[in-house]
């Protein structure tokens, strides 16, 4: 490595290779549960597009594994470094390209983070309409989970609004994807295989993106029911109705109160109102019109009230920012209160009673404690799992994704697989697919360069 | 052959094994201008899952290629038989298996046609957005080319709104790819990656679709302009207004007058106007509340005059159905008109009048007569070519992709490659990414058993 070292620093100078002690802890892991970090052979930090094809060129030559970091949000221990490998840490490639606002797209370098991105479009009234929760996330980071949040109820998923991609391959060949254009139909979708592919195809160098028309109005409604059953028997009621929701979540009661507590945020919920409500609903709508915003508002407060909400509250914008930020932070709230483990197992919208009650058989039938919330609007359900004993554990997690399957649905909405679900996958996932995957793994990186052991094995 | 066609009436029965005479002609070509038609040496018309897995399973172990075939409304030859080739026709698998009312989701044979599920998602409010403006097409043809059409403006292509798919290998192995979700990060995305494939990398016998409610108001405006570069520079303006239009063509105005006399259709509009337009804009807009569509129709005709538009008429119901009919017949005109082939480059939608400058020069340098009409608000441009010159035509086609592409666009928005535009795709691409589609071919279809010829050289 000390030779390899030395030709990382021919192509992106001496100072943007880090070795041992140099490298922070920071990048041996992300935020996956229950990881053991992992200190890499170097980190290199390219500034461009040639640097990073360079390196990985090098590495391929040099049977050397690449792991790819954006911001290191991850959940799922996707870009965990190999103790032999080189990490490609893409903090310097961090500037928004361009912002078209006549085509509404814009072009972003991998470690743009969200909040950067949104805080470059807000002036010219567009929105990148992804926000997984994470603001400190990086786009690349994004475009490899194929990541969701809240705002997929409308929108869709990352998928769904990028265009294009320029990527570095094993070999070190540099292509581009897609174009600046919302359609096409040219041969396999090479933009749509990378996306979600969480660095084990290519290295994503730069991405277009889609963008909207920002909503100048918005309104947030928070309805607490007696039961998790009335909740998300409603949710399918909501997106029926025609009114297209912004975001459309349940918290359960634990959730609610521990993520209320941890931003210390009161929404002026009387006692006995929380006394009775086991659940959660949040619904958050966006209109082009002011008049329309209230119209939609009253409709769905009064859906929700014929549907056995307790009661309604139209949270003031404050207090609404102050209610999405706290949900956003469940996940910190588990860590925090030392959950085993996360799940986001995906079921049909539809489905999310049947599921929870699976959830509930498991969690009684095996003494563990599960709880959560989710973007009911997807089916995509957040569990934290405290259970200590890891084989009980492992039998547990094993059963929430055997039910999220069973119903039609997957393993994860929106955390990927990384390290950390992989192996779920593998023991439940149709053998035929995974080996097909394994052949694509190596129709784009034969020497098996790209984050070994993500997603597959190694 | 004869052994095998045996064997063919082995797995779906005599009477479902065509060879020789009993060919229909139907069977030996798409309806892309310019192709020879071509028998194959049987047609099997399958009952079944089991059934398209054995039969691709025989075909592979005997080395005979496997073209699978829709409703054969494909317009780049890409179900064009081999001639020694086994033809799989989906026609009688042509069931709506379910619709979903609660999540929003239907399941389909690939053998049903776009106005079967139409039929059927009507009584249940519901819709299937994507309507390429063949309504015999079959969703397995429209998933084969990530089929676009006029409202894919608001609700995008075939690839936003395939949930998942059932897929027979060319080993004859079965997956069900994706799921009954809205979303999933679980690997790398097959689902993705056999649409828009045209066949080359699996047969799809199941389709899981999204759908949407259906929006119970809808107006059409058609506003003529004395330019053509006047109707395109308002395109973009109306996508930011945020109306959200969800159909915003171009109509140039020979294809006006041809599309119009066609379909038998007079729009009454005032002989004096029609001297003046050059081309027309069309917006449809849809709404779940009228006052509101009132409203937008109103807001989008002003916007249309401040832009230009010599007059604006907001069509009733049937003109307004006859005008689009007349629009989606554009190709039907260019082909009894003797169109030499057609063009469905897309290019960012800003860009349009740029690029119509450049068809302008290359039709005026090549003494071609090209004209059209296109998914503006998608910049995915139709156009029909006029040259009867096989070389200067075809390098008139080179030019016009080559322009596309330089736009940041594409050789093809909707049509697909298929056999046709096959040639210039390999010719204007990057070599890497053929080479690395040719690898991805490998990976599914190692002895390209499946539509050869098709996207890639056999």
């Amino acid at each position: 490595m000390t030779d390899i070292a030395a030709q990382l620093a021919e192509i992106v100078g001496a100072g943007h290779v880090l070795t041992g002690e140099a490298i922070a802890e920071d990048y041996t892991h992300d935020e996956a549960l229950g990881i053991e970090p992992v200190t890499p052979a170097a980190v290199v930090r390219p500034a461009d597009t040639a640097e990073v094809a360079a390196v990985v060129a090098l590495a391929d030559r040099s049977g050397v594994p690449v792991t790819a970091r954006g911001s290191g949000t991850g959940l799922s221990g996707a870009c965990l470094p190999q103790p032999d490998g080189i990490v490609v840490s893409f903090e310097r490639m961090n500037s928004v390209l361009e912002v078209d606002t006549e085509n509404h797209l814009a072009v972003v370098q991998p470690g743009v983070t969200l909040a950067e991105l949104d805080e470059a479009l807000a002036p010219a009234g567009l929105v990148y309409p992804v926000f997984p929760g994470e603001y400190s996330a990086s786009l690349g980071g994004n475009v490899n989970t194929n990541a969701g949040g809240m705002r997929a109820v409308k929108y869709g998923v990352t998928r769904q609004h990028v265009l294009g991609l320029e990527a570095v391959l094993a070999s070190g060949e540099v292509i581009r994807t897609g174009g600046r254009v919302v359609k096409l139909s040219t041969g396999y979708d090479l933009t749509q295989l990378v996306i979600g592919s969480e660095g084990t195809l290519a290295l994503v160098t730069e991405a277009t993106l889609r963008l909207y028309p920002r909503a100048p109005h918005g309104a947030t409604i928070l309805a607490p029911f007696s039961t998790l059953e009335e909740v998300t028997a409603a949710v399918p009621k909501v997106v029926a109705s025609g009114v297209g929701p912004l975001i459309l979540e349940y918290i359960d009661m634990l959730t609610m109160a521990a993520a209320t507590a941890y931003v210390n945020l009161d929404l002026g919920i009387p006692q006995e109102i929380k006394d009775t409500a086991l659940a959660y609903l949040v619904v958050a709508l966006e209109s082009t019109h002011e008049d329309r915003l209230e119209q939609d508002t009253a409709a769905v407060a009064e859906q929700l009230t014929d549907l056995g909400a307790i009661d309604i509250y139209v949270l003031p914008p404050t207090a609404a920012a102050s209610l999405i930020d706290a949900r956003e932070k469940a996940f910190w709230v588990a860590k925090a209160n030392n959950a085993d483990d996360i799940v986001d197992v995906v079921v049909p919208r539809a489905s999310i009673p049947e599921f929870m009650a699976k959830v509930r058989d498991i969690a009684d039938g095996s003494a563990s404690w599960i709880a959560g919330c989710g973007h009911a609007g997807d089916g995509n359900v957040h569990l934290a799992v405290f259970q200590a004993d890891p084989e009980v554990r492992s039998e547990v997690m094993t059963d929430l994704f055997r039910a999220g399957m069973d119903l039609g649905g997957a393993i994860s909405g929106e955390h990927g697989l990384g390290r950390t679900k992989k192996h779920y996958f593998h023991a439940l996932e149709d053998p035929t697919k995974i080996d097909l995957m394994r052949r694509i793994k190596a129709a784009f990186d034969p020497k098996g360069t790209l984050n070994p052991g993500a997603l597959l094995d190694a």
